[in-house]
């Protein structure tokens, strides 16, 4: 099964009551390829860079089996660059500076052999941008994933509506849901997004875990309480990259396949959290990753009880 | 088994975006009793009203097989009120009234018959009335459980180590574990409430759930994403009741079955936030406590994975 994704490649710039980095390697596309190539799935990636990104990032994509055919490089534009400063509590953030550069005139093409992915993954970018690509698939893909943000919901609101209405999962966080369906309650708030058409929808809270829903059915996968978090960037993304990898490498795309999947999206977003940009997730291996896993299970295992 | 509890019974005054209330029922031990009776715990508790309490009230409790012998009722004086207004988001809320009244001499007595309960809980009050009580138990009870708030930390901080020096479990919520540990992060804040004492620590998260320390075990019990919450007085110390009221009912208190009895707070606790007051916990019967477990199990379950 393959899986393809688009969305940011980038520069990110990064500052956390930890330290502080330079320009490093960033952008949603990154975080989502690396977590679904780590599955073992066929993985590529639709995005655009400027001339000024360096040949070691390609080859460190390349060398984690991210196929970057669709990665289109712009010589005489500046890579996306994103600044930002984390509060000591790591929740909270301020963005220092944003830098669209060669993501302003992007243009995505989907390159031949990947117009009939099995997965489709729509990171974060303008709802025409996801659309684009969504209208160049030959065949409809088993399931297409979409990330927004309140951003969008602000100022391309109808182009949003039009995109998520050809989707099959949607995953936003707590804030976002609240403000694109208008109700507090998290359940009213999931009925209300399905009902403008993904039939799933998956609910980020952070430090506090995911909500995942379907019709009347909800599946809550805590976070793993961390020692600390070290830099959250690439969190969410590594989270949509797990959830739909591990669905593309399974085949599988039942309401019981997605809560593993979100349990997989969850332990990948950790190891995200441990260091500095890609840094930990590029170096996971398989049983670290299981230990990891190993951790969720006991962390929500119970035997049964009865009144 | 059986379960002394000490701690308020109240007159409350609430206002929510849903309506308002006159003074009703309301006070920690009349839901941590509540709680622990409804699981067919031996419950009893420690406590003082005014003359102004009315002997419906009474009834009340007494019909759920609360033991009233603890109920200290000083004639001339006035129960203690707290009257307060949520927010929208259900989840902040403002003080508008408290008068401590009777409370503010409160000098408990516990009744001879309960100087060998098997479970202790003392709700949030002064850090010297819990520690009264728990030295006037004739046995150290096989658990003591603990609930305390900011309040304390700030005006009574060394009564307050004195007395959790002594308790087996401390249930707090997320902001009072930080600040009484000057850790952010819930894993270190958790070691280091255990090591002033109680060697199982219990995070209370509200609308996010809890988490359940003990050594390096963790556990994760979340909460259940709500249609609606109607009120939210009385969830913790609900919370507390079941979890304490199931541990004294099954007379064991490993980790393993303290997952089960979170879980079972966690479900009363839910109950509890559906009406105002304490309406929706005593008119649950067991089947409707079923369904709720019920619901809980499906909110955590998911097959074995592995990678």
């Amino acid at each position: 099964m393959s899986l393809l994704t688009v969305g940011t490649v980038a520069f990110d710039k990064l500052e956390s009551p930890f330290g502080k980095t330079d320009k490093i390697l960033g952008g949603a596309a990154t975080y989502i390829s690396m977590a679904s190539s780590l599955l073992g799935v066929e993985t590529g990636l639709v995005s655009v860079v400027g001339g000024d990104f360096p040949e070691e990032y390609i080859d460190l994509l390349k060398s984690k089996n991210v196929d970057l055919a669709g990665l289109e490089i712009v010589a005489d534009g500046k890579t996306f660059f994103w600044e930002g400063k984390y509060h000591n509590d790591l929740n909270t953030r301020d963005t220092l500076t944003t830098e669209l550069n060669v993501l302003e005139t992007f243009n995505p093409v989907v390159p031949q052999n990947w117009k009939n992915a099995d997965v489709l993954m729509l990171g974060n970018l303008h709802p025409l941008v996801q659309a684009g690509v969504l209208e160049q698939m030959e065949n409809r893909p088993k399931l297409v994933v979409l990330d927004t943000m309140n951003f969008w919901m602000d100022c391309a609101w109808e182009e949003l509506m039009a995109v998520i209405k050809n989707v099959d999962v949607i995953s936003i966080n707590d804030e976002e849901a609240r403000q694109m369906s208008g109700e507090y309650s998290l359940r009213k708030a999931a009925r209300k997004i399905a009902a403008m058409g993904p039939k799933t929808v998956i609910i980020k809270k952070g430090e506090h875990g995911a909500l995942l829903f379907q019709g009347e059915q909800v599946f809550y996968a805590p976070a793993l309480p961390m020692e600390e978090v070290f830099d959250p960037t690439g969190a969410g993304d590594t989270f949509a990259g797990g959830f739909s990898g591990y669905l593309a490498k399974t085949n599988d795309f039942s309401f019981e396949n997605m809560k593993r999947a979100i349990i997989f999206g969850s332990a990948l977003a950790s190891v995200t959290c441990e260091k500095f940009g890609t840094e930990s997730l590029q170096n996971l291996d398989v049983d670290a990753l299981n230990a990891r896993l190993n951790e969720f299970r006991e962390l929500m295992r119970f035997e049964q009880i009865e009144f």
